[in-house]
């Protein structure tokens, strides 16, 4: 089959690989339908990945439909649709049946487990651990009951592979901080999670929703989603005149610089709630205690299980109350994958997310 | 009256000083039958109190019974018993209606605000900025009906001084962490709070719970209060032991240290929620982003609001259930009170709290 | 000034009346902007009230501007925006003071109370027992802190005359009943209370929205909320179809007759949560305990407290999220209120809400 | 091997019945370590199942240790030592996999499902429908990974005999009345599952626990769970005492009658939460709405999957927060089963559980 592989930094490469065997009595077979890239694939693209040895496919976004199941596998069949997670895990242990994967403990398979460590199924695909990647016309899903999610017919795939990894990872943050109606909501940072937190926000009855971000193309379709906006430097005056001063109940980072993090503390109202779902480079940051202390803040830091958030993800748009195929702002195939890669890292052309096609 | 006056770093002096008159129309006068000391005040002991200027009263802890009221108090009368909140607000804004003194949005009277600045009431007493302190004979208190909670008969004095500061602390951490009954506790810091921290623990429906502290008398003492106790060099043995390796559901810090902060979060499952009520001397630390991230942690860290903490206190100990008194270690007069802050630095004799008579 | 009094059965009258007095320190007048008529009206109107004595203005639904307030009033001063809570109590006990004014524990002035006394605030305006009813030019507002609440700049009066007690009943129910995002709401019965309640279950991330009432003209209205409707002999084959035949996750009954009730159960899924703030003429129903048991339900029924639900629906509407002024379909002036009452009752017209002008 | 079967009214026999096999590959073989009667199984003892035929195994009580496992059991191996829990599910399905089997929306398999049906496994054990009852020395367990849950080292099999169903039963009911720390709870009926409510309740953080039964050696027992006791006519007027008139925050009734439940919800205060798990002969009740819609209360009632429940008592037994053991007043051989249910039945010789041995 035709996948995406990592051949060195900025070095991506459409190429043959083998078709995909089933990887137990309890796995699938999914024929891709729409692939994506997803932000953090560019750490791999500039060889910061987990794995920088060339050769293996790359990706962890991915629908499309059932084509083989084990003899284990209760609940699909071929011919259903499904959003494979990008989140993997065992599929057997306490958290994993209940979805959280990122939690899961067997520390053979998956999760991170308390040390953070990687296990067998690496937490995910497609960084040169275990699992290969999912920029592929075919994948072979491990533990299939539990790192599939069925995917409702009223739901196109252009909605669904925008479900794989960043509407969840919103979703998580947003749920995280417990959004009251009526609560004010502050988002740092529009890439395609921020747009997605954006959506959350207003479909779990924020109030008013401040978004900030540097690129206009951006700042316009988190005002689509119901948010608006601000740059970095004049978000708090905007958010101080909806608020009368106060600041937000809850703020929602999706950068996870110091500078980012810093300023989600300082928008904070007393007694707010921050929740930061970026990539911090340094894996530290000098946390303001004093200031936290004073305003009574709850700081919640995390990797979504996906298929824990779409549980509430996709009733929501199978009946239509949200469109996270908003962010799809280009289609291209997978020969062209490459080219992909380097059009999402220039945030040119107003460039949110690409669908990608398997099969052209 | 009596009270005990700052003098200059570990200068405490047992002074005459004139007596309180009501605030105004909504504020009481209270006749103390028993105040306390709290860790804190070692803080202004030492000189390194919000103000610094000598002749100030100190302390912050004081029960007793109502001797006046203004007009416009409803909820008290003359011979009422009453716990006076270590935390004060406005007492008529929508924070302070519900309990919530610290997130008091009148900028003029009390809480912290989005700022972190200090009010004219300065959220708090015997800080050297606006209120007196407790150590002392009477009490004038502002907004009497906020900032004074009904003590109930079956409760003594020397519980209700435990429960001016240090119990509504401890449940503030235990209450944000939301232990689910069941869960494995970890507390840090067997201090009066960290004392605290493992009777919430446990009234809450802790399963395990596993305290560190270096001395072995505050071991003891949290045992009594339904902990099995470590060092900080051992805890984390203790607690594989007891959750097979995954860590605490639950950590409660109370020390407040760079080191105890990380620690805190490295005893901490995955999934799991860590709470910080130490005072950090730097005001910042280094937070261990990544690890949080991979093990997604909830962090919290703030002040208490006393009357929004004793709503579920009071009734608990009216019951029996719990037993603040439990950490009065020792029993003193104010004449002695300069003394009794040398001890408390000392951490001799077995001292947790000291119960000070104003009369004697 | 002028006011609408009841002079006995489906006798109202447009009368000259003295104007109020301030009912103390804590009391405020307010000038009426708009008032409103709400269907439980209707029993006053047919002589059902709790007092069948002739002579005493009726309503319980006004917003205005502060005129006067005593000198132990800390929130309002004249000028401001106001709304008056239909539901009223002491504004000083525990209950009231965070808002639950229903659960009121001063058994003199006001709630219910544990036996479901009236007492002197009599839970209520304009019921003929102890406050006048709220149909009139000029109100007198005891409790004024507690039992009014702030308006912001943003919202109309049209808007807050609904918030009065429409809004907060229903919000009163989905709030009860938990709605988690993408649940499945169904709303039986599509009067003022059933459109905001579907309005409501929008706001808090409802999925499908499926809504029953045998008048189109309600279904019309409902849909612009949000809803899918059908009749009472439909809704299920509709609500079937949305889920598979699982049924609803939330129930909301605004109706309260036995059949009403029933079929709200009915169309419960397993674990399912039902809400009724529909009044029930014999105070008893006949209650499907074993369906109930097999499905685990969860059955709540209660009164609205106005202030606390209004905590949450203010920030929505002044932030443009809901719109509860969809439901105002007729204007006319306090001169003509008397013929508002038969047009209700008729509902003629397409009638949902009628905004009264005092001043015409 | 030996078991238990149903001869007709107030027949029960000790008999040879066929070894059980594995149900597929998801199923396990439990040998039977000890085995209980529910109060339940008297409906059946009185010929009131829901299979009239004689002649099938009874009972839904059992606990033991793997002999078996299938090729797809995941969670389990021979020689883990397991509760096996009295609700039964499919497995599978949303609901199975997070350990609501009540919930099972497997129509064929298990659960209730929306309207009250039984399916395949029929939801339980012994009911004459399709799975066979427990009082026997070996079960096939289907759905193992689902229907059968691991008993910590430190929990003794009498302990964990509770925990196939009264614990969990009584502990859906705290549960779902969601109590908060400090809450005063009322209990009505004191049988083994009134027992298991008064220590949940405690264990959960209630303030003080009213509890009433007619029969002294069942208020004794509750005493040391930690209530204080009444019989149901004096049981308002401690509730009253303890609570200066407001009643019960949250109300348990494990009767079912509807002079129990009507009680219960007088019992409630205002803003009152109100749990049933008892049975109800006629399936229906008259629900005092009135009363409940100005008190606002909720209600519960429901069918407790056990699975769910164990998720937080078997942590806390395992820690010795909790001791479901204490209600075991009598132990027998299998062979004398017969004479234990007439034992039960009488409430003779202060009988709550008796553990049979399924090898005597």
């Amino acid at each position: 089959m035709k996948a995406i592989v990592y051949d060195g930094p900025t070095q991506m490469r459409y190429a043959d690989v083998p078709d995909p065997v089933l990887s137990g009595a309890d796995g699938a077979i999914v024929r891709a339908a729409i692939c994506g890239i997803c932000g953090s694939d560019l750490h791999i693209y500039h060889g910061h990945g987990l794995n920088t040895t060339p050769g293996y496919v790359v990706g962890h976004e991915s629908v499309g439909e059932v084509v083989e199941v084990g003899s284990a596998v209760h609940n699909f069949r071929p011919g259903d649709r499904v959003i494979i997670s990008a989140s993997t895990g065992c599929g057997n242990c306490h958290y994993c049946r209940r979805g959280y994967s990122m939690q899961c403990t067997d520390g053979e398979t998956g999760g991170y487990g308390r040390g953070g460590s990687h296990g067998r199924h690496g937490a995910s695909w497609g960084k040169g651990m275990v699992l290969p990647g999912l920029q592929a016309q075919y994948v072979a899903v491990p533990g299939a009951d539990a790192n599939m999610v069925a995917l409702p017919e009223q739901i196109s795939y252009e909605a669904a592979i925008v479900m794989t990894d960043s509407a969840p990872t919103a979703w998580l943050a947003a749920r995280h901080v417990r959004i009251v109606p009526g609560n004010t909501v502050a988002v740092i940072g529009l890439g395609p999670i921020g747009q997605m937190a954006v959506m959350a926000a207003e479909a779990m009855g924020a109030g008013h929703i401040v978004a900030a971000d540097t690129h206009e193309y951006r700042r316009k379709s988190a005002e689509r989603f119901g948010a608006e906006t601000a740059t970095k430097d004049t978000v708090e005056a905007l958010l101080d005149e909806r608020t009368a001063g106060l600041g937000a109940d809850v703020v929602i980072d999706t950068v996870g610089s110091e500078s980012a993090l810093t300023q989600a503390m300082q928008l904070a109202a007393t007694g707010g709630r921050v929740a930061a779902v970026g990539v911090n480079k340094e894996g530290r940051f000098d946390f303001p205690y004093r200031m936290a202390m004073h305003k009574g803040l709850e700081f919640f830091v995390g990797l979504t299980s996906v298929q824990r958030e779409l549980q509430e993800i996709l009733p929501l748009a199978a009946a239509g109350r949200i469109h996270p195929e908003w962010i799809v702002t280009h289609r291209t195939g997978l020969s062209k994958g490459a080219e992909a890669y380097s059009l999402i890292e220039g945030r040119e052309d107003g460039v949110l997310k690409i669908a990608i096609d398997p099969w052209s």
